[in-house]
């Protein structure tokens, strides 16, 4: 059986670290989906994803890990090769669905191939936090109930595979987590008119949809986001334990100690 | 029994009409709150709430419309008087509710007072559509879909008591409205990047909170939130029959027309 390791890199610094952590795996890309690789990586078109799979096993791979943010592409339909004909209609179909119905396609089709798809949180286990403060002042009882709420309203909305993320002050829902991603609600958030806010900080919660696959897009907090939890006001953020990726763990805590506003993993 | 009607007008306007059709009734405003009766209208402090009741009941008003935008006011609390200083603790509680339950709070202050609240939709029925399109061309399967997406999206938050409106496209949800409300949220959404959007239109769905208090905050459209909708690329808006008002009708389907867009109310 193959089982040498490659990693499927997409956007951001996750690439990165599982290719220094396992500087054996076969790196691949895709054309038009940014990496940051610096280039030692083997870019493939996902109009031709027969070619990518044939790469791969005659590399030996029998495991891949899908890593980091992947954008929904463009593609050409008039180049697929015939793996691509075969596969494009569920593709485009579970591209209907949230991200989850579109991800679980996609690792779907890579079983079907023979490969085993490992989530990077099994290869870096360090990558999620364990229950605890991690950093920053503790929560007050108002951040604690805050939490509970933006926690419950992530619940409400998990089985419509909707929202990974809120922002609760004073009990007053600022924003939810749409496709659009963290950085952008939270920048909302900021925008928030004084009166609205009436004083009270709030906090982010960011969790994992129940039921989903942790092997792609888990929920993943990083610098960026401690700075643009301050950037908003709020006192801090809370992350679900274990399912929930901290990148740059000591950028990360850093950057909310510097900002004074904590980072708490716990459930609520 | 009193059976005066009052109208207790903040922002917006909807104190502008029912004054015009019912123009016997007595005007009250609060201060620091803006209206647009230009004036002709006796302003209160929300800190003497017990002189707001004693002056409605001396002009023989036994029923009272909460009308228009109520923000949620600063107020100080060293000038209350006792009626004030009796509620105060109750409505701060219901601050950190939603605003169905500030508003339910709001309600009951004044129902124990032995006033009569009534909505406003119930002394200008015109004000809601019944179902069926109303104007633009008809929204299609993929319209549908989406409107049912958001919908359901609404639906599950309800409970929680937020989200009055949620814009999809494609599957894909866009924007929940939260406390910053419908303008700011459609201003995100038109502000997605344009990979995200990957060229579908979407929809925008308002309805009210399962379970809502029709007399206070009732969800609204008006000409403004027409050209909100257009602004973000959307094909139309979707609002629940009956439970949704449409401001200024005329003003709201000419824009409509005039944007290219549909309003449609049904319930999905």
């Amino acid at each position: 059986m193959p089982d040498r390791l490659a990693i499927l890199a997409c956007g951001g610094a996750l690439p990165v670290r599982l290719a220094a952590a396992y500087p054996e795996a076969v790196r691949v890309g895709l054309s038009g989906i940014p990496n940051d690789l610096n280039g030692d990586v083997d870019l493939h078109r996902l109009e031709k994803l027969g070619t990518l799979f044939d790469a791969l096993k005659a590399q030996g791979v029998g495991r891949i890990v899908l890593a980091g943010a992947l954008a929904r592409p463009a593609f050409d339909p008039s180049a697929f090769d015939a793996t691509m004909v075969a596969v494009a209609p569920r593709l485009m179909a579970a591209m209907q669905e949230g991200d989850d119905g579109l991800l679980g396609t996609v690792i779907a089709i890579f079983e079907e191939q023979g490969f085993v798809v490992v989530g990077a949180h099994e290869l870096l286990p360090d990558l999620v936090a364990e229950a605890g403060l991690q950093v920053g002042p503790p929560p007050s009882d108002a951040d604690l109930r805050d939490a509970t709420r933006a926690w419950d309203i992530l619940g409400a909305l998990s089985p419509l595979d909707v929202g990974q993320g809120a922002v609760v002050a004073g009990g007053q829902c600022l924003g939810i987590e749409t496709v659009q991603g963290t950085d952008a609600m939270l920048r909302f958030v900021a925008e928030t008119p004084a009166e609205l806010r009436r004083g009270v900080r709030g906090v982010y919660v960011k969790a994992a949809k129940r039921g989903q696959d942790l092997r792609v897009d888990m929920p993943a907090v990083g610098p960026r986001t401690v700075a643009a939890v301050a950037g908003a006001g709020l006192s801090g953020l809370v992350i679900e334990p274990g399912r929930v990726m901290i990148l740059d763990r000591e950028e990360t805590l850093q950057a909310a100690l510097d900002a004074g506003v904590f980072l708490s993993a716990r459930s609520l």
